[in-house]
């Protein structure tokens, strides 16, 4: 891994923006190393939704600098004796519950550790806050040079949870895809990438049967629902300046089906 | 303008928060310019809406540190032909799509750039996501100091889109605004400057006919809906602790007069 | 107080996120002082609920590393001829209006200061704006190391405005405490203290009679409404993956009674 001299530490989390959560964890990376640069990547991700976290953390991640730590806390299993894990990259280090959120990143994992060492925690443990008094410690410890041998036990990253589901299934002639995340303006985002070769002839949602626009959101007309070639590469169901999630009634989870032409 | 030592650059954008492309932004600046000092000034600008965009902008970036670089993206024609600019004034540089998000800066514009050189963004560039791919690598380009005159190609800044309506219009005994923001409160913040020379008698909204209140919200009575000078020294109307805009039903967009004495 | 090398300020408001407001604040920090760290705590706490304010504070300070200036602002009365005051501990100094938002923290008060002296202040001062205006430039100036004496006049810290009622009752038998606060999840956290030594046998909300659980949320059983003992050690009532908040209609203030066993 790169030097951490930047020491870019992120957060990925499902705290929302209403409590003092988010900034007790930033009190206590700030507290082990005053000079951590703590960058918020996504706080609301949807209660306990350990898919749109791992969502999340696949399209972001690889955007940030080298050598960058990466905190995701969604633990609907918080306090319970599910591991505490680090998994370390070529580029970056993930710390998170062992719960399916590193799903994306495990195939390219060079080593992975459970944090199983309560000398680098906090003063004292809760059963309910593990970012706080686990996470945020080691994530200090991280900044400040410390290595990861010393912080826990190396396990086999082949062991880490993976979730089902996050990859379309290819049957002769289409692929079956879901809605994987809903954004802000109610772009509904698939997972089935968008591949030059594959041209699809149509994608269908419940009842609909789309067809891919020519370009971007502009080249939609006004009132149509068309798929798009999103941002990160992946179809997504859009309509020109509205919600395509309102006007479909869709949303994450739902089968969507791509056939070829 | 002055040195960019402290490497400020600031985010004005309706991307919201529940969705990662925040930081996404963030790590494509931070990848290009590990020491950037990133400031979120508003992702919450209403979905699409340019002049909440301009007003937040006119009224924000005279408070940030001469130098600083401000990155602002509310883009419904993202992906059309629409020209990517930056703005530079003595103080500072706005990165923005130009459709009027500007307006404010362009009587102080020094010079204005054209960002049309694909070496300085990304390695790929996508149909809908110019923050990321556009902005984002010229901000970092920025950050370590390139110039302007590298990055992109000079154009006159009076070609740049300008927003109608931003000011009121004046007619004999009057003026005549708009509402052009409601705020976390619901006081609904008029485009009518507040300058003591002129005492307006009455301000028009709809069928409420309001007068301007002694002091500061704390003056205005009881279930009393008054205006007040608000604190960026533009009129606002307002109730004592309440919400304005659920009691008068007004919303951004609708027409004041505002009635010399 | 220690140094301040590390220059690290944060922020405590109820100006929420879709305004350009926090924008601004930090805006006048930078320019005032261009290497200050800022640190947002939280800026949703409801629109002048200085309760929760002090709560949030509260939990989270302790949390922050020695030397901290926290600028706290949230501010029914702001214009009014309240007293802006600094409030100084061994470990950090808080910024606020003096309307009981540092009452959790009084009692650990070495000096404290009334904001008196306008030549530290904005280039102007509004009616409605004391964050940008007052707290903004104090903070900036404390950053550069200046010292409070001369920034303010010494008052007594035993005149502080303070909130009733931060704390239980103790009656024969039982505590009668209170809802201070609602977090995202709909756990209901009280002011009930969780000490081994009381063993107390049911909590009372309303009609409800719950028992307090074993361990963490994940004890709970489904469809259950339970007592855990919350991560910052107060009594909350929790339902498992999903909100006490709508299951039992409580909210901030309702009243709570824990019987001893």
């Amino acid at each position: 891994m790169a030097a951490v001299a930047h020491r870019i530490v992120t957060l990925t989390t499902d705290f929302g923006h209403q409590d003092p959560y988010v900034g007790v964890v930033k009190g206590v990376i700030l507290s082990g190393c005053p000079d951590a640069r703590i960058v918020d990547l996504n706080h609301e991700i949807p209660a306990f939704d350990i898919r749109a976290g791992a969502w999340s953390l696949k399209i972001s991640l690889p955007y940030l600098p080298a050598g960058s730590i990466h905190l995701a806390v969604i633990d609907p299993q918080v306090g319970s004796n599910q591991r505490r894990i680090a998994l370390k990259t070529r580029d970056f280090v993930i710390l998170a519950p062992d719960n399916g959120l590193t799903s994306a990143f495990i195939f390219q994992a060079e080593r992975a550790f459970v944090l199983d060492k309560p000398q680098f925690f906090g003063k004292s443990v809760s059963n309910t806050f593990h970012a706080r008094d686990i996470f945020a410690p080691i994530a200090a410890h991280l900044l400040k040079g410390e290595r990861l041998e010393k912080l826990g036990s190396e396990i086999d990253p082949g062991t880490l949870a993976r979730l089902e589901g996050l990859e379309p299934e290819v049957s002769s002639g289409h692929l079956e895809g879901a809605i994987v995340y809903t954004d802000r303006y109610g772009n509904l985002i698939t997972n089935i990438r968008a591949q030059e070769q594959n041209k699809f002839c149509q994608i269908e949602l419940g009842k609909h049967v789309l067809t891919i626009a020519d370009g971007s959101y502009d080249t939609i007309g006004d009132g149509e629902t068309k798929v798009v070639i999103g941002s990160h590469g992946y179809l997504e169901i859009a309509v020109k300046q509205g919600s395509a999630a309102s006007q479909i009634k869709a949303r994450n989870g739902d089968k969507v089906i791509a056939r070829w032409a």
